[in-house]
């Protein structure tokens, strides 16, 4: 029986300060299938992050120029269909950017992690100590208007516990890697039986 | 944040002599959450069986004439239900049934178990030594109509070796409980912010 088949396709969006970046780097070090798709971004580089490597930054000018030339969709083409060769890729990114990578790859599994309440994400956001409350209640209202975007996505993972949110996505490849529309037995199964 | 929420309503069916029961069993073991639904057969039952808590068993006139008077939906309902109560329920049951479930409760998990080819269901049923060739041809031909409704499932569990193929069920169970559409977070979130 083949077992050559694609890896998943992975989308990963949430709210800032949810912890998504700690729930990748923990899920990728204990699946050595996956590869992380390096994506853009507009924010600055925190420390130790490598243009390239973690994210290609771009101010806000050069993203927008990015989309409007197309490069968007064409690089989401070309890192998104690397789970051709049976490699799972995550693709870290906004909820815009999640509609996208759905249209073009159907199959692409979409989770969206948040935070235990929407008062924990402000607290969060409030913690950081880096913000004016202007800036806190802003990205707080745009966490909102992320969250809204959930029945969009396939699954939603409450990262309160990091251990038990990779535990669920771990999960989540396994499940969808049994999922019939994923499978091939069928179709080798009459194959099989020569009828 | 409100943690109330519906079981899963799990489904399970495929072709004799794949190893069903063997599965439910550890899964039973090891997820004490899970209920087991009293499901009605035709078979006959096996040494240690026992009516009313494996099966009801019945003979081919008797599960007519239950079907016939409407009882297998309701009996359907009322253990299909119990999932309400926060349980996970599981219902073992042929893929006519399953699709009445399906039918009756649109977000129950439809679960397809069955060995690693046809070839090897073919040996297994050889294997059991108990059947004359005509009987094998018999349920060979039967377990082929049933894997024609793979489509119809949501996953595939191929039970090559127990743990893994447990493995993978108890992943599907984890993930089915992230699915958005499962979700109170959305509407809790609304509430939170008091929009």
């Amino acid at each position: 029986m083949k077992e050559q088949r694609n890896g998943l396709l992975l989308v990963i969006s949430g709210p800032s300060g949810v912890g998504k970046g700690t729930l990748v780097k923990a899920l990728m070090e204990r699946n050595q299938r996956i590869k992380m798709s390096v994506s853009a971004t507009t924010r600055a580089p925190r420390p130790g992050e490598i243009e390239g490597v973690h994210y290609f930054f771009k101010t806000e000018e050069e993203f927008k120029a990015m989309v409007d030339r197309g490069e968007f969709l064409e690089y989401i083409h070309v890192f998104g269909s690397k789970y051709y060769d049976g490699y799972d890729v995550i693709l870290e990114i906004d909820v815009q950017g999640a509609m996208k990578v759905k249209q073009a790859f159907p199959d692409a599994v979409l989770m969206f992690i948040t935070a235990p309440s929407m008062s924990e994400i402000k607290s969060r956001l409030i913690g950081r100590g880096t913000e004016t409350m202007e800036q806190v209640e802003k990205r707080f209202a745009t966490a909102f208007e992320e969250i809204k975007m959930i029945p969009q996505y396939d699954y939603v993972i409450i990262n309160d516990v990091v251990d038990v949110a990779v535990h669920h996505m771990e999960a989540i490849l396994e499940a969808e890697r049994c999922r019939t529309s994923r499978s091939n037995y069928l179709s080798e199964s009459i194959e099989d039986t020569g009828r």
